[in-house]
Formats: C-alpha cells, sequence, structure tokens
C-alpha cells in the first residue's frame, strides 16, 4: 500500500479552513468547479471533471478532521481514502492524506503531483481570496489535464 | 518504508531537461541557488538552504536517468534516495521519486509537498525560462520555509 502525504500552512483559522473542505462551496473553489452532493457524514459527493470523477462517501465530519471513501470513480482510486486533518501549529495547518494506493503506478505519480497543485489553489483560496479549480487549474502537463 | 513519487510533463527535449538535473547551474536554477560539488556519478553535490541542507553522492547519471543518496543532512533523510527518471512519452515527462523514508512524520508531509513546488519550478524553468530556486522559492507556510 502507498499513501500520497501533503501537508501545507494557511493564514486563516480553522473554522475556515474546515468549511473550505466541508462545504459543496468551499470545495468547489479549490478542487473542481462540478460538485454535487451532500457533505454530512454519511452522505456522498460526486467530483466531476469533464463529466468523469469520484464519487466520495462521507466517512468522518468534524472539527478538525474531513474523510472521503471513494465508492466510484478511477479504478485506481476505489477504496483507496481521503483525509484532511487542520491542526493549529504556528499557523493552521492542514494535513492531507490519499491513502491506500495498491501500486505506484504512473498515475499515482500524477495524481500525487495533481494533488499538490490543489493544495496550493486551497491555499490561494484561503490566503488570497481566489482558488484554482478545474477547469482552471494549475497544469502539470503540457497538453491534457 | 515510505516514498514520494511525483511527474511532471514538460514542453522541451530530453536533452534540455537532463541539464537542468546534472549540472549545477541547472540544479541551482530551479532548486536552490547554493549548489556546489560535483554531478558525475561517485561524486557529491552539496545543496544548502541558509547553510544547512543535504549533501547528495550521485550513484548513477545516464542519458535517462539521475540517482543520488543522501549522505548527510536532515536526519530524516541519511539513507533516502533521490530519482529522476526522464521518459519521452507524448511529451518530455519526468518521473521523480524520493525514496526509502523510515517513517510519514510531519517533516515528510512536508518534504513531499515542498519537492511539488520544486517540480513546478523546474517546470517553469523549462517551460518559460525561468525557475523559482530557494530563497526565492514558492512558499507552503506563512512563516519560514
Amino acid at each position: 500500500m502507498s499513501n500520497i502525504s501533503l501537508k501545507i500552512g494557511v493564514a486563516t483559522d480553522r473554522a475556515t479552513t474546515l468549511a473550505a473542505i466541508n462545504t459543496i462551496e468551499g470545495l468547489s473553489s479549490w478542487w473542481t468547479t462540478d460538485v454535487s452532493g451532500e457533505t454530512s457524514e454519511g452522505q456522498t459527493i460526486r467530483f466531476r471533471f469533464n463529466e468523469s470523477g469520484p464519487d466520495m462517501k462521507v466517512t468522518a465530519s468534524s472539527n478538525d478532521k474531513v474523510v472521503w471513501l471513494c465508492t466510484a470513480g478511477p479504478d485506481e482510486w476505489l477504496g483507496t481514502e481521503i483525509s484532511f486533518l487542520i491542526k493549529d501549529e504556528d499557523e493552521t495547518v492542514i494535513y492531507f492524506q490519499h491513502k491506500n494506493w495498491r501500486e505506484e503506478t504512473p498515475f499515482h505519480y500524477h495524481c500525487s503531483m495533481k494533488w499538490a497543485t490543489f493544495l496550493l489553489s486551497l491555499k490561494e483560496l484561503l490566503d488570497e481570496g481566489k482558488g484554482r479549480p478545474f477547469p482552471d487549474d494549475r497544469k502539470i502537463v503540457t497538453t491534457g489535464f
């Protein structure tokens, strides 16, 4: 099993940070503009990138943590877990993990890099008021996603 | 053991890409401006960030691969391996790996995110002619590195 583990600090408080992760409006402001569903525990959120994308079941949602289980979407994502842990350190810090990948395939390398750019987008949203969700996302290849 | 695995595509050829990774001038244009040593196989490169930083022994250097072993620097980096594999796909692609971390500590999360921003810097150098090496690097925290 392999994990993608990333950490970023933001210049705002924990409640504001959490709202960017546990509301549809927040998520659509930094990951993809096409988000639907419900973000409360037990519900499912649908993320779409040009009509395809993952469904995430919310398995935990508290004032310092959000955890999703991927229940539909890219084959390599099925059964993987995504978590956001928010801590008060010298500043508000987000510990992100996308874990339980079966293998370190090229798609794993790609998603690891892509998650990093979306966390930069989340930081830009929180620090400067505007993120870069798909389709205006920061590109990591010359053509394509 | 845990790995950091990242992938990025660039709009230039493999030889130009390689020169950004296997020369002192190239490395100082996207990772840190303070680089010294020799980049040929068997030699050691010293990377410094405000006077501290890792020493890397070059264990492989060919026309599609560069591999370093960390021989001095942060405790968690000692004995870890960093590799750059350059492939001709639809475009030139860099497969980056920093592997054999003993644990997924907060510093591992930090370095994973920081490597992603330095690969963006490498992409900017190759695509646009100017990278963002330390100390002008893209920050992932509000204060500090």
